[in-house]
């Protein structure tokens, strides 16, 4: 994308209404546009980010055997009713009456709407286990939204469930998906960790909450410091998932309101590392709770019905851009991890018309095709620079007038600020990884 | 995907609700189900076919010049009072108010919020033209939904808005679309014309739908047979747009509201073709009639402020569905387009459980990976053969026993019902195209 026709509109001033970092450098960086309180419109840049998340997420959750699907955003009220849930939802949930008076809402979850779906589908446990899960926008009517996409009000949410035949395949569910989101966000670059929660208003007895390390996190956590080197992508293709839960769950991982101080104190001092953190996930098990309800039942082995044991498993992919930001970033702006960075490079053209330097610039350009930003602008360098710290591409080529003359340019690591003079050849290859 | 674990639930019975043949088969084969009156989940053989169809739009999109943003589903109510617009939908429109008694709606177009964004954003004409398109959930709230996805409340929607200096470059920016538009619906192996259109509640003075021509349309039409033989895809990078549309325009094409008896008259008796159509696209050309309203203005070179020409775009993505097995379906189920097909090919294993038959289907399928469904159940032969006519695979690759043996398969090719025996290494050459 050449950044002379790209719709990035940046912006100098600080907006006075972001109190966070991640909300400030989304809005500074051009990545996206509030429409409405609590609501965002994402323009190119942020779309890009946004959909790298998505595409990681939906890698890893096929991978794990879950299928997709894709659920609309409104729900008829009597699917709530028939859980009992109309009402546990209170003002958060956005209520809608259609123009023939039926009483809808723009879906904050969807456990109703996929239990709806898997009565009328699945008749034997010969189907089972399945998991479904979509990647659709969610509504949660908060009181008072901030804090721009980490809390917003229309949000974009992976949402998985499974039907397993009994309890232990509910657990084996459970802890497959568990796998899935440490790999999920060591993917993306995320320090994240699991942590027993509790279960709100989905309901059930077994709840992990992920938390993404930062600085600026909202809640207080406390953790064994192993956590930080554990390796959740070398399991190969049949991991052993009783021996990875059972590692992931020794370990001492507690938020504030879960935190007890008895067993902290058995974590040995040199290991104990507290600090703030973000959820970026979370994941339920809950038994027969919405198929028995709304009565979800197949045919057993022998003939008689029963009801399927659930889990639901949601990451918060919009909150995830929000929270890589705040977990990695400077005074000078966004520093993105490579997998999910909009572009893996920018190239700065230090002095637009010089013959040498565009004809380096584009080639440099073709060269990386669709993952590099060419900053072909017409202004000065610093601007150049300072944009392109701010938007935090990983790596940038710096291409100036002596350089390109003597066949060089300088390469920038964005999160390392390190520079050094390369070939193209060689700055080319480094990008590419 | 393996078909024995796959959520693809079809159904034998005819459902009674659906009254014409793409709904009927979206339902039977196992595509979506309705949630809501004219609301449907998408199951994952369905998605797979929406997702492709969407790819092709933002390939073509892109390749046109339009960036892509994504805005969100909720609108404030006071950006439609601006325009003047908030009555005139009347009760199509979802309304909705929050838990703080602000008016949202549930945005049946996008006019007035990326005129929004770009009043906020844009300042000078130098950063024009510029075209943004999303992708995104739409709702309309229709009196009487029907025709499944084809008259949906909640739909996916291709919308792209160009904004130009003056009225040359906004006709430019048309007949760019004009062009995209019609390349886009050739790669999905559609036959769509484009028609003077009425401009409804979008506004302005130039118009066209495009129709996808097919025996169940819910339009009379009447059109040059030499649109018939017109190829989009030729004209390469920089396409003489003037000619495209100059040749495009001269030819006679129009649905009954616009049909002219007098012009169509003119038309040489052995090109005239009358038939029947689905509009699944619709563009827009309506000058200064947002901008001015919504006061969105730039600097001009002289440094006075200007309105720019605006233009809008759309593509009914999830129509789409519909309208391709209305055009492409017989008595045993769907008939795919190669380009849009959830995959290209099914292989049907005849005989579980024999050894050479399950090998052989198993090396079909590594070799073909995620481009095919291998129907691995232990159904006998004419279940699997009805199950793969009914979802429409452009191909099927037939293994049994005794073929299995000699080293053979039978390849069916959907459209003609053609079968031959040839080698797998054959069959995969002609499944890769």
């Amino acid at each position: 994308m050449r950044l002379s026709r790209a719709f990035i509109p940046t912006i100098k001033e600080i907006p006075s209404e972001a109190q966070i970092a991640s909300h400030r450098l989304m809005l500074r960086a051009g990545l996206v546009r509030q429409t409405s309180a609590g609501i965002y419109a994402w323009l190119p840049l942020g779309l890009r980010v946004l959909r790298n998340i998505e595409r990681i997420v939906r890698e890893e959750q096929n991978a794990a055997g879950a299928q997709e699907v894709l659920m609309p955003t409104i729900q008829p009220a009597e699917l709530w009713r028939e859980s009992g849930r109309y009402d546990d939802y209170g003002k958060e949930m956005l209520r809608i009456v259609d123009r023939h008076e039926r009483e809808m809402l723009y879906g904050p979850t969807n456990e109703e709407m996929i239990t709806d779906i898997f009565r009328q589908s699945v008749k034997s446990y010969r189907d089972l286990p399945i998991n479904l899960y979509h990647i659709q926008w969610k509504f949660r009517d908060e009181v008072r939204p901030r804090f721009g996409v980490m809390r917003g009000r229309e949000f974009l949410m992976k949402d998985a469930y499974s039907f397993d035949v009994d309890h232990a395949g509910a657990v084996r569910s459970y802890r497959g998906m568990m796998l899935a989101y440490m790999r999920t966000f060591q993917r993306m670059g995320l320090k994240a960790i699991p942590m027993v929660a509790d279960t709100g208003p989905i309901g059930g007895d077994l709840s992990h909450e992920f938390i993404v390390l930062a600085p600026t996190g909202e809640s207080q956590v406390y953790y064994d410091a192993s956590f930080e080197g554990v390796d959740y992508l070398t399991g190969g293709k049949s991991p052993n998932l009783e021996k990875f839960f059972a590692d992931i769950t020794s370990r001492y991982a507690a938020t504030d309101e879960k935190h007890d101080p008895a067993k902290w104190a058995d974590v040995p001092e040199a290991s104990r590392r507290e600090g703030r953190g973000i959820e970026v996930g979370h994941i339920f098990y809950f038994g027969t709770k919405y198929t028995k309800a709304m009565n979800a039942a197949v045919a057993g082995p022998d003939g008689k019905m029963f009801h399927p044991e659930m889990g639901s498993y949601g990451i918060g992919v919009s909150r995830l851009v929000g929270a890589a930001i705040e977990a990695s970033h400077d005074d000078a702006g966004i520093i993105w991890p490579d997998a999910i960075a909009p572009f893996k490079a920018a190239i700065l053209n230090l002095k637009n018309g010089d013959a040498a330097c565009d004809a380096l610039c584009e080639s440099l350009y073709a060269a990386l095709s669709g993952d590099a930003l060419y900053d072909d602008r017409s202004d000065r360098a610093g601007v150049k620079f300072n944009d392109a710290d701010l938007m935090g591409h990983p790596w940038q080529i710096i291409v100036g007038p002596r350089g390109a003359a003597a066949g060089k340019v300088e390469l920038k690591r964005r999160a390392t600020g390190e520079r050094v003079e390369v070939s193209p050849e060689d700055a080319l290859a480094k990008v590419r990884g």
